[in-house]
This record gives C-alpha cells, sequence and structure tokens, in this order.
C-alpha cells in the first residue's frame, strides 16, 4: 500500500435533514425534520470512505474543528484520532453547552468532553475503516477481525405515533396512528410483515404504566414467539419500575431503563431479577464498574456513535462478556452509513447479541444508492470493501440543501411537542 | 482481495528446541532447551504467515489439531477462530493433563479449556494477520487501528542465576553468575549498557526476601532514575509480602504476584496501598470481576499468547482502563516472531503502557532472519507488511532438528533444578 494510496488529503462534513414521523416519546415527539451529518474522508488518490453521526450545532462544530486536522493523517491510524479529538477538542475550544447537562441528557446519557471525543472519532473511524477498506479490498468487518455471523438480526422498534405531524407542510407517511395497544398491535403486524422482524420493540414512557403494559401483553399476545422489550426511558420510579417489572416478568425479553440511574436500576433488579438493559446509565467506559458491581444492568446496548466506533464497540462487548453482561445495540433516527456500520460491527461481536435497535425502517429517505433491505429482520453481512454502501451524491445534495433552507438544527423533541400542546414542558423525572 | 489470495491451503507447526541459559525462579531452573512452537499458516498463492507460542506436549498436541482444520479457512476470519477451537478442542478430544492443575501452575495461571483455546488461536491468530498484512501490504499494527507510539519500551529482566547449566554438554552464554545483590548490579550495568533498557526487573522466590529486598535496594541505588519492579512468582504469604511492600514502597515501581489468589494480593493492597501487578491471579477473562471489584491488582500484565492473541489484548487492555486498572506485558522465553507480535500489540495500547517485560537478551537464538535489536530499551515498531519479520528457514530447521534428536518435550524448572539439587522439589507455597 502506498503512502499516496493512504494518506487523507480532505475530511469533509455535509448536515443534512431527514424526513422524520411524529413519533411519542417520554420528552415529546420527534420533529418533521431530523438533522444528521455525513462525513467523508478522501485520499490522494481519490478514495473516498464516509461515516454518519449526529447533526445537531454542538457536534457539527466539533466535527468541523476536527475534520480540519485530518489531511495528511493515515487512514491506517485509527488509534491515533483519539489524540487528534483531545488535540482539538479541548474544554477551551468546545461549545460549553455540549459539555453541560441538558434537559434531554436522559436520552444520550452522560454527557462530557470524553463523550465528545467518542462521538467524533466514531464518525471518522467509520470513514477511514470504509476508506482502508476499499483501498485493501477487504470490507470493514475483515479489518475487525471478521464476521462471526453472516445476517444480523434486528428488532422491529415500535413507536407510539400521531398519524401525521401538527404542522402543516411537513412531510407525512403511510402509518396509521398507534396510541393504545389496538394501535401498537397493528403497528408491529405491518413491521413484521413488511420486514419479517423476529423481535418487538416498544418505545414506552409516553402513557402511564397500566396503559403501557397492556400494549406490552397485546403484543406478546398476538406474537407469542416473539421477545418484547419495552423502553419508557427512565420515566419510572424504583417502585413503579418494580411493579412494572413484576407485572411483565414472563412476558418480557428485558426492560429498557425503567428507571433514570444506576442505583434505581439496581434497586429493580434486586427487588424482581428481571433482566434490564440500558443506553442511558452505562453510556461511557467511566459508568462501566459502578453500574457491573452493583448489577444495575444486565444487557448493555451499545452504540458505536457515542462509544468510539466500532473497535470501541468490540471493545465494550469484550468488556461486557468478561463480566458476563449481555449486549444489544442501541439505535437513533440513522441513514444506510450507519446501518452499515452498526451492521459490520454487530457482525464481528463474538457470542450472544439480542436483536439490535434500528430506527431505519421510520426513515424512508437515505444518503446511499442502495438503502439496506430487511429480510427476516435481519441484514446481511456485507463482503463488498468497505462498509459496502455508494454514497448517492444527489440525495446527500438534496437533504443537505435542505438543512441550508431549514433553520432546524438540533434535535429538541420538546418544542416540537409544543406544536401540539402549547404548555407541554420537559416532564418531571420519574414521571410515574 | 480475491479469495485465492485469502484462502489457507496449509498449516504447519514446527516444534523447537531453544539454548536457555540457567536462570532461577521459586521453582527451580530454567532447563538448558526451551520447548517452542512456531506457527506457518500458508495462502494458494503462496503467502507465508507466522506465529509462535508454547511448545509442551500438550500444547503441540492442540496446536496441531487445531491446525488441520485451518485450510479452507479464510486469513480474514480472525474471530471465527474461536469457533474452531471449541469445534475441535473439546474435553473429550484434549489431553487431560493440559486442564488438570499442574505443580507450576503458579508460573502460568488457571488452566482450563478456554484457557487453551485462547493459547491456540493467539498463535495462528498473529500468523493470520502476518498473512493478511502482507497480502494487503499492511503492517500488522494496522490491521489492529494503527500504532499510537513508534516504539515500545521493554525492561530489563534480571534474574538470579548461575554461570552455567550443572549438566555438561549444554550450551552457554558470557553472563557471569548473578546470586547476590552484587552480582544483580552488574548484571543490570550490562543489561543497560548493551541494550539501553530504561526499566528494570527482578525475578525473584529464589532467595529469603530480605536477600530480594537488599537486591532491589541496590538495584534502586545503582540505577536511582530507573523504575524497578520485583516478581516473587507469588513465593510470600500476606504477611510477608506486606513487610516486603512496607519495605519498598519508595523503591518498586510496582510488586508483582507478592502472594498467590487474588485475596491475598488484595489483602496486601489494602494493607499498604503498594501498586501491586500480576500475570498469575488475572489470566482469563472470568478472573477479571473478582479480582478488579476486591482491587486486588493495579497492573494487568497481558501476554497475547494466553489471553487468545493481539486483538484480545487491545481488548483486555479496553478493559483495564475501563477499570483504571494499569497495563503491562508478560513475558516467557520466545523468539523474535512474538517479540514483533508482542510489540505491535503494544503499539496499538492507547494510555499509559509499563514498560514490557522480555526474556528476549537472554535467548540467543532466533528463527527470524534480522533479529530484533534494542535501542535505548526500545523496539521500533516495524511499519513492514505484516509482522515486518522473515523466517530463517536454516534456523528453523536445525532448530526442530535439535527437537527430534532429544527428548525434551516440556518445560520443567523442579526438574532441572534437581540436576544440581537431587533433594529439590516444588516449594511449598507460601515459600516464605
Ligand atoms: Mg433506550
Ligand atoms: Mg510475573
Amino acid at each position: 500500500m502506498s503512502e499516496r494510496t493512504m494518506r487523507i488529503t480532505e475530511a469533509r462534513v455535509t448536515p443534512i435533514l431527514l424526513s422524520d414521523p411524529p413519533l411519542l416519546n417520554l420528552q415529546g415527539v420527534h420533529q418533521p425534520y431530523a438533522t444528521r451529518s455525513v462525513v467523508e474522508v478522501v485520499t490522494e488518490d481519490g478514495t473516498v470512505g464516509v461515516g454518519e453521526t449526529y447533526g445537531d450545532r454542538g457536534c457539527l462544530t466539533a466535527l468541523r474543528s476536527f475534520a480540519e486536522h485530518l489531511p495528511g493523517h493515515g487512514l491506517t491510524e485509527v488509534n491515533r484520532l483519539w489524540d487528534v479529538a483531545a488535540e482539538v477538542l479541548r474544554p477551551d475550544t468546545v461549545d460549553a453547552g455540549l459539555l453541560a447537562e441538558r434537559p434531554d441528557k436522559g436520552m444520550f446519557g452522560r454527557q462530557n468532553l470524553s463523550k465528545l471525543h467518542a462521538i467524533v472519532v466514531s464518525a471518522f473511524e467509520v470513514a477511514l475503516l470504509d476508506a482502508l477498506g476499499r483501498t485493501a479490498g477487504l470490507p470493514v468487518h475483515a479489518l475487525l477481525g471478521g464476521k462471526v455471523r453472516d445476517r444480523v438480526d434486528y428488532a422491529a422498534y415500535l413507536f407510539y405515533r400521531w398519524d401525521q405531524h401538527p404542522v402543516a407542510h411537513t412531510p407525512s407517511d403511510d402509518w396509521e396512528a398507534a396510541l393504545d395497544p389496538e394501535g401498537v398491535v397493528r403497528q408491529a403486524e405491518r413491521m413484521v410483515r413488511e420486514y419479517g422482524f423476529r423481535s418487538l420493540k416498544l418505545k414506552g414512557g409516553v402513557f402511564p404504566p397500566e396503559e403501557e403494559i397492556a400494549a406490552v401483553e397485546a403484543l406478546h399476545q398476538a406474537f407469542p414467539e416473539l421477545p418484547v422489550r419495552l423502553d419508557p426511558n427512565g420515566a419510572w420510579s424504583v417502585d413503579t419500575g418494580t411493579g412494572v417489572a413484576e407485572r411483565l416478568r414472563d412476558v418480557v425479553e428485558y426492560l429498557e431503563d425503567p428507571c433514570t440511574g444506576a442505583e434505581g436500576m439496581a434497586e429493580v433488579h434486586r427487588r424482581t431479577d428481571v433482566t434490564l438493559a440500558t443506553n442511558m446509565c452505562v453510556t461511557t467506559p467511566e459508568e462501566i464498574p459502578g453500574a457491573f458491581a452493583t448489577e444495575a444492568v444486565q444487557v448493555v446496548l451499545c452504540d458505536h456513535h457515542f462509544w468510539g466506533g466500532l473497535r470501541a464497540t468490540q471493545q465494550l462487548a469484550a468488556t461486557c462478556r468478561t463480566h458476563g453482561v449481555g449486549l444489544s445495540m442501541h439505535s437513533n433516527t440513522h441513514l444506510g452509513i450507519s446501518l452499515a456500520a452498526m451492521t459490520h460491527a454487530a457482525a464481528c461481536v463474538r457470542g450472544n447479541l439480542h436483536a439490535c435497535d434500528t430506527h431505519r425502517p421510520w426513515q424512508t429517505e437515505d444518503v446511499i444508492t442502495r438503502p439496506h433491505r430487511f429480510d427476516g429482520g435481519a441484514i446481511t453481512v456485507p463482503d463488498a470493501p468497505g462498509l459496502g454502501v455508494e454514497l448517492d451524491r444527489e440525495a446527500l445534495a438534496r437533504l443537505h440543501d435542505r438543512w441550508v433552507r431549514s433553520d432546524v438544527r438540533a434535535r429538541d423533541d420538546i418544542a416540537a411537542m409544543r406544536a401540539s400542546d402549547p404548555e407541554w414542558t420537559m416532564p418531571p423525572i420519574p414521571r410515574w
């Protein structure tokens, strides 16, 4: 491999907006458009590698600062990206808002400088691996030690939702409203029919626990063969979480973040012995020792976007395996680049892996030429060089143009909810 | 990369004997010849990748059984080697002696089936990475995410020793005896002069603690700038270990395995707050949670030979970093293939890494064409494709021929000691 082939000459960050349906959660509702960033690295011989991550204003600024320092860097120098991040993104150079507690902290877990480093490194690690794989003629999974499974199972991500956004002239889709057990079951039926999912997950924290218990029980009744999960995003008190866990103990595969914080999780588990999963109380390495020692979580939902990339995901998986903690994968709104990256990472995780989360069916737009298709609820692991996806530059330009012409610059489910309910504020935690 | 280039057509295991000096330890003394295995994988286009590991009879048998199942396997399928190991090396196919407690357990830590898998996978993982790197034109470190340091520091590994073996017609070298503080300091002086080491480690457990304390103090006086470690291989009781730790608290960088077992280690640390390292009580993933929870160890000495390879070493490093536990690297008698592998792995470990152990200066024979040279106590990380070493087939044949014509089939420091002291048996633990 020549130096020339392997040296980065340009790094680009393109913010985009993509249509998003009115999916409900604890904080409110998804906005009609979600921000996202597509990153690219280009080598001297014109090889391009792509990655994808959050598009919020502060993250975008950090990605752009980081990108300026990449030219000259080698494609293989992934581990050194952490040093670049530490040099470029410092307390005095980073938007203080990115490091402060936010009202939506619950959705993304702890915010601090090292997590920002992990987010930025992750986006570019994926791009470097894509470019390196293309250059070396190897799929990304081969650069991670090789796939141990040929297909990665995903779960149907069920949401309470309206049929359309309350704001006029915003995108719509052909899914009906789901606001009660019947609606949720109908949604699941379509998801399973169209995509073949063999695992179900309901985003909760929207309605009082009794209603969500009824929805989960209805799902279990309609799909007795399929594992079901419920994720209220930490909306419940320890007592409420304990009560739900007891009610659903024979129904759920696991309960995800019934309470906010490792202490409450540990208490619910101690009281009920029900398997608890999280993408909220263990989202950084420093949260692991305490949470594992107290058995606060039995399943960690890894997410390469905030754990520092695909290698960091493998390392997290090894740490979990060492501690006898299970693994699944978390998802935020994402496109095909990240779905490919998630699939490569999941393909390389040794041992048991719960079906991964994905928001993908809800996003009808993409920036790759051949969007993935779920077959039996799974994605076949690509063996083509790199991630195995091709950027659709026309689509990227169109979604970027939408970003340029819009003033949406961050995710704000609370504000989106106010379009329907002007009095809406972030609910108190615990809400129930 | 074509299928043809990437498919393994042959896997070879070559047992060898190499000359070893009379280095003393708790159990006895190194034999005049040490067993070692060199493994090779060959692809259809003739690319060869090499690895190196233990050569004991049982290990050799396991390596050979495993090797039979490799043809047809792809070079990139490293993670799947674990499945191959699980299929081939089962309780009913493996020499029971390999899984039973051995008198020398203390030197290698726990023995079980999963550890045997890790040993076998490791040897071939290195060979696959070497071959893949050669094929793709990438150094092994690039396949691990890239080096974060250009040089890897090693420590001078000081041993109490005789000037020669007690058995006639065995190999000798030009090092003098070292059996007291003065001899140890003279050995260190030569090691530092010839190799430039900037860290010192004394293998202890040979003489009563007072004598070894005196040796460490003499080293500290002679080299006040250099960190010093003492490793009695778990020879001491908790009280003795506590006493030594208190005496050497301002002298040692860390004490290595003062006692046998995590409980004793935890107690010594609790009593003294002195940093403790281990390659004995944490040698498998299953030992980590307990040892870390009780703060039994502050530094883990990773060793790719028994942790499952270079990727597993990176994952172990990540687990240690997550728990705030430091990292160094353990060494057994080894050749240049493993020194290259250790150097690539160490080059990719993010964050602080104590100078790595190496027995290398004691081995005057090698199976590579250009044996490594220490410069300032460090090895420069190779950037050539693969491991960056070339097999010396003539040397390999000569050392294999020695193995064929000898009846040495395993390491047995106790038996070797009997050549000098016919009454010698494995000392009781704790010895002091
Ligand atoms: Mg969640
Ligand atoms: Mg040791």
